[in-house]
Parts: C-alpha cells; sequence; structure tokens
C-alpha cells in the first residue's frame, strides 16, 4: 500500500481551485442562435445599434399637452390627434391643444408634459378637462433614455440570462457570439461495479456516479459523453482513459486512492498525464486529483458518490465555468443558521449536507444538516438545499453558529 | 378609453398567485430516459430495490480485524486475505488473523473493525502491528445502511436534481416516470414592434419580449413556440391568438392596457376565454391578467420588457412548475440589506431590480437597485440579481432595510 507516484502534499480548497484555474483559459468562440444561448457567457462586447426610445414617447396611456396651458386647472384643450405606439404623429401641438396618446407612443411636436388619463376628465370626443396641475416632462421616456446607439449594452463574459436574451434580441443579435461548451467525458472505474443496464446483482454496487456527474454538469448545460464502467485491469482502464482524452475535460471516479489495487494512478502515469495535486484537505472527498494532457483536463474523483458529488461542486463546476467563459465560477453562498451542532476534523474544510428552513422572523435560513452525513448515503444529496461549510480551522461548530452555506440547483425555487 | 369588460378588482400578488394555482393539476405522467430527467418532477414515488451496502462494507483503506485481538496493544496479526470492492472474501477470521481490506470492499466473516492503514505499521506481506486500540464497529458500513430494499427512497413531486439523479441510478430506474412539461406559447402585439428578422428601422421598437419570455421559459426546462408579433387588427390578433389555444400555456405580451387601441381584451371575448383577473396591485407588472379555456392557460403581461419579465416571475413561473408537478413553485427569496432608499406607492408591491454583493463580515448580502429602475429599460434586467420586495403596506423603505428578495437565474453562481 505504497504511493508509488510522488505528488506534492495535500492543498487547501481554494489552493487547489487556483491551481486548476490558472490552467484554464476560455475555449473558442463560437456564433450560435439567440434562441441557444441561455446559460452561456458572451465573447464579445455587445453594442446599441439604436437609440431606444427611437424617439421621445409617452411612459402612460393618457393627453401629451403643453404644460403652461395647464398650469392655471381647470383648464379645457382641443384634442386634435388620437396617436397609439407605432404612429407617426401628423400634427404639431399648438397652445390650447392635446392629442391622445398611448404607452410607448411618440409625443407630437410641441408637447412637453404627459397628464396620465385617470388625472383627466373626457367632455367629449374632442375635449378633455384638465383639472389639476401637472409638471412639465411628466411621463415622459427621452430619446435614447433606455439605449443609446454606440453604447455597449452587454459585456464580454457576461452570463446569458433571461434578460441579457431580451437584450440581445433588442440590438437584434439573431446570432450570438459566446464561448463554446468544453466536451466532457465521464468514467467510472470498479470490479464492484453493476451498470445501469446489466443485469440486477444484489451483491453488486450500482454506478451511481456516471449519473450524478451526468447530471450535475447537465446542470451547466453541457451534455456529457458516458464512457461506462473501467473493469480493474491496467488494460481496460488504459483504452477507457485514452478515449477520455479526447475530450476537453475527462471526470473519472473510483479507483484513485493508493491502495495496491486502484490502477488509476499508475496508469495515468504511464499514459502522461501530468498530476497536479492528489488530495485536497476536504471532507467528503480527500482523495481528489487533478491533471492535464495537452488541452484535456482529467478530474479524478472519489468512489463514493456524495465524495464525487461534492468535489465536482468544488472544483469541477468552476472549471467547466471557466471554460465556458463565465467570470462567476462558483455556485452563491449564503450565511445560514444551523440547527444542530456539527463536527469536524482540525484542517479539513467540511461539507454538511442540509435542508433549509425559516422561521417567521425571515432573517438568516436555518440549516438543518440531512439524517445521514455517511458519503456513501447519495440520498443525502438528494435531499439537500445547501452544502453548509465548515472552515477547516474551526474544528466543528455549535448549533445556533452562522456559517456560509453553497445553495444546491435544486434550492433555486421554494 | 373605456373599460368595455367588467372584470374584478385588482388583486395582490399572493391573491393572484392563489386564483392561478386554484386552476392547475399537474399535467400527466409520462416515462423518459433517465438521462432526460434533470429538473423535472417525480410523478411516482420510489423505492430501494437492494440494501446498500449490499453487505458489511469498509469504510476505509485498512484491516479488517476482530476488536478483540488488538484490545491490548501493540499486537500482530497474520494477514490472511487481501479484500477489494467487487471481491467475495474467501476466509473467515481467526483469533489473531485479519485481512488487508479496501473501502467498499465486504468484510470477511468473524471481523467486527476496519483499522485504517495509517493507524497500523505493516511489517512484511503477511504481518501487521496495531499499535493502537479500535473500538469495535470502527469504519464499517452496514448492510442497509444508505438504503433497505422496499424502502420508499424518492416521493413523489420531489424535483430531479443531481442528487435524485444518482439516486435514481441506485435504484437501477434507467426509465423514470415524471410529469410531462406544459407545452407553451409565446405572442407580442403591437404595430410598432419589428421582429428579430425584420430590416432594421431606427423608428420601430424591437420586439425583446418574444425573446425574453422564450429565455425564461427555456430556464424552466421547456421549449416555447414563438408565434410572432399581431398586428393591431382584431383579426390578426384572433388567428394568433387562436393557434396560441392549441398549447397548454399562451404568453401574450404588450396591448391589454384598457385603451381604444388595444384589442387583446375584446379579441379574448370574441373567442370566449374566460378571465379571471385584469390587474394586480403591483409594479412594475399592474395591467397583467390571466383566464383560462378549455385546459389552456392564458397570461396577458405587458407591453414593457421589465414589466413582462416580472410578470413571468410571478404568475408565470408557478404555474408552469405547478403544471410539471413540482411542489416548490416559486423563486428562492433571501434577505437582503438595501444600500439605497426606495420609494414605492402605497397599495402595490414593488420589485426592484438590484445586484448582490458582500461585505466583509459575510452576513446579509447587500443589494444595490440597478442604475435605472425603468420598465422600459431592459438592461436592468440583464444586470439584477435580483427583484428586492417593497411590501405594499410600506410606502418604501430607507437605506439599510432588511427586505426579502427572489434570486434570479443568473445569480446561482458568484
Amino acid at each position: 500500500m505504497k504511493n508509488t507516484h510522488t505528488a506534492p502534499s495535500e492543498l487547501s480548497v481554494q489552493d487547489a481551485q487556483a491551481c486548476i484555474l490558472g490552467k484554464i483559459r476560455p475555449l473558442a468562440p463560437e456564433e450560435i442562435p439567440l434562441s441557444q444561448t441561455l446559460g452561456r457567457a458572451l465573447a464579445e462586447d455587445v453594442r446599441a445599434n439604436r437609440d431606444l426610445p427611437p424617439y421621445n414617447t409617452s411612459a402612460m396611456d393618457g393627453y401629451a399637452a403643453r404644460a403652461a396651458d395647464i398650469a392655471a386647472p381647470p383648464q379645457i384643450l382641443n384634442v386634435i390627434e388620437d396617436i397609439k405606439a407605432g404612429d407617426t404623429p401628423r400634427l404639431a401641438l399648438q397652445p390650447g391643444q392635446c392629442a391622445r396618446i398611448m404607452t410607448g407612443a411618440p409625443l407630437p411636436q410641441g408637447a412637453d408634459t404627459v397628464i396620465r388619463v385617470e388625472d383627466t376628465r373626457p367632455l367629449d370626443e374632442t375635449h378633455v378637462e384638465f383639472p389639476i396641475p401637472v409638471k412639465q416632462g411628466t411621463d415622459i421616456r427621452l430619446q435614447g433614455e433606455a439605449m443609446r446607439t454606440g453604447d455597449v449594452v452587454l459585456n464580454v463574459g457576461e452570463e446569458i440570462t433571461p434578460g441579457t436574451v431580451g437584450t440581445l434580441a433588442t440590438v437584434k443579435h439573431a446570432t450570438v457570439k459566446v464561448f463554446r461548451k468544453p466536451r466532457v467525458a465521464i468514467l467510472s472505474n470498479g470490479d464492484e461495479l453493476e451498470a445501469l443496464d446489466d443485469p440486477f446483482n444484489p451483491q453488486k454496487i450500482p454506478d451511481a456516479n456516471s449519473y450524478a456527474l451526468m447530471a450535475q454538469t447537465q446542470s451547466l448545460g453541457i451534455e456529457p459523453a458516458l464512457l461506462g464502467i473501467a473493469r480493474d485491469t491496467p488494460n481496460a482502464l488504459a483504452t477507457l482513459l485514452k478515449r477520455g482524452l479526447g475530450y476537453d475535460v475527462l471526470l473519472i471516479s473510483g479507483g484513485t486512492s493508493v491502495g495496491v489495487h486502484d490502477h488509476v494512478r499508475p496508469t495515468l502515469a504511464t499514459i502522461s498525464v501530468e498530476m497536479h495535486f492528489w488530495c485536497v484537505k476536504m471532507r467528503p472527498g480527500h482523495p481528489v486529483a487533478f491533471g492535464t494532457i495537452g488541452n484535456t483536463l482529467v478530474f479524478c474523483l472519489p468512489g463514493n458518490p456524495v465524495s464525487s458529488m461534492v468535489c465536482f461542486e468544488q472544483f469541477v463546476l468552476p472549471a467547466l465555468r471557466a471554460l465556458m467563459g463565465h467570470r462567476r465560477l462558483l455556485r452563491r453562498t449564503l450565511p445560514v443558521r444551523l440547527t444542530q451542532a456539527v463536527k469536524s476534523k482540525q484542517g479539513r474544510v467540511e461539507f454538511i449536507r442540509a435542508t433549509l428552513s425559516r422561521d417567521a422572523s425571515e432573517g438568516y435560513y436555518q440549516a438543518t444538516p440531512t439524517a445521514s452525513q455517511s458519503s456513501g448515503n447519495i440520498r443525502s444529496m438528494a435531499s439537500a438545499d445547501v452544502l453548509a461549510i465548515v472552515p477547516n480551522d474551526s474544528g466543528g461548530l455549535t448549533a445556533e453558529s452562522i456559517t456560509q452555506a453553497q445553495l444546491l440547483e435544486g434550492a433555486a425555487f421554494q
């Protein structure tokens, strides 16, 4: 049970992340239809191709008028025109005149103010009374107020959200330059594993990792390739590993410990993968390794499903997001109040699966650890809303402590 | 400018949501491949088809032994076997014997304890010294500890997250019964609108809503159909509306005010859509309406892009999630500290687009309103992390107030 390969000593989570991100540049840009851009990162600054509004418009349904004409209310004005969005006003307002106007419609020449319909008293088709004064300029949207031709309206690296898609449509980008998505391959490892389509054998361990990692990858908008299960012989493993090197990112779970039966380390060495670290001061997930060969990133994740998923969140997720050109690389954290004491081993960061709840004060969320914190129990990842972080110098936290927690996928809704 | 249709008076946001959700049942279940289930809701309880672990296993790399044999350390035991994950132990331990064992490997008969490799001193291939005592039962995972055959491991209505996918793979669900996704159609309305593929005309208003609503729908895993832009004639609108009634949900933006030029209300009436409300006490988004015809839900959203998106978040999003069978229907809210005072009109809930930041204390997030709160400025939705809620009875909030904020799509990462 000797470690047959030398490797740097174990890193902190932050140092391991820095090591990984230091080796990553965004992938090449590609131009794709607007309808496929959600969740991608912009590969270019985007400029406005028009003024918005294109002219001074009404912000309300009401009447366009000259403020001077209604400065001493009540005043009755002549309605000379009816202007709706998309119209071009035909007449300029003269003193004593006004125009009926709809939200978004262009202001007629001479008008400097909009009076909301609820602040008026229509008398007949062509006369309306203004019972109260209205300040000049009220309820007008000025030309170029929302954007001005040539303005940078979106910046390279911005994540494309629904608001971004709306902005891109506004400046008429039917196609958009974004950074390419990484191609990701996933590989499980171990003689004890039963594939999803293998016949049922109650003595085997089902291969959960391939699918949990698949789903974590999918949650970033990437459809991974599942390479299957490598059996515990160097040849079987080498064959699948080499296939994995055709991808941008290869995820291997299981078989990465230092035991004599763990072939991953020696096999990676024979195919010349340069390893940058072999373990991280964290739990679950201590035996997590990272290497590179050419432009391929290789992550060796633990065999326990929970450990493997927690390591994905800390290391693979920021790597995939960095490859996609995102600026925001980590899960959103939020402060939570622990409902129970949690233990941790000095010198390791502990990630506690927990569910969120709130009390009537609507202050900090309460985080309650899931019943089982065993790294073999994948149900704890199915039920968790967050990974609550127990810092590595704390040696545990007492009940009622406030700590930071990473918001998992399913906790976006409540 | 008379309201030609009677409708109930304006509702609160909560009453409007309750009105909508009261008319919704989850859609029919369908069975789909596990690889396509992420983000869907389970339409059945899922039970374990196996014990996990299937037998008592080692939780660590080390030695399986009898605790009694090392009760008085140091003790030297004979190594009689080498057991890795997937093996079946050939020998039962006799007093004075131990077996080398890997994480996940089955315990040999007679063993009751695992001693981690770092707590041992291997002497030669067949002898190992145990310098410290280890409590009986240490580092053993008991059969059925993670799940027991027949246990309900996932419940109907649970959102399928990566952890759920891993759990489903564990119980060998290659296909999964989930609630069907709604089919959604999107329609914009207005003569002033320029379609994405129309020639550029700087006097027109680009149709941002179709695409922003498309992306909001996509963010829930639903690919909507874009029906295009209805021009401002009752016939053009009626034709597209009728096409929209072939979907589960029809979203119409623009033209829903009470003005004489707004055809949406009368046209909905002619095609017998039953309207349940016409406006909600909120800003932006006051003129938002909801109706039903047969099994189709019809939402009339404001023409301003921001208003339309905010109304989607409050009303369409929970409706789509309810149709998909989800239990969690609303965006996650979190408490934030406002960096600026915000105004609001008494009697209306105000949704403030804001960005999140943190100070060193890592307590509550700070929320800073985006530069423009104009509902015509879609860039404010592109840059916002949250919609901060100004309650309808507050009349505004002072700087440093704590209030609740809805976490938008792009704020899942930091």
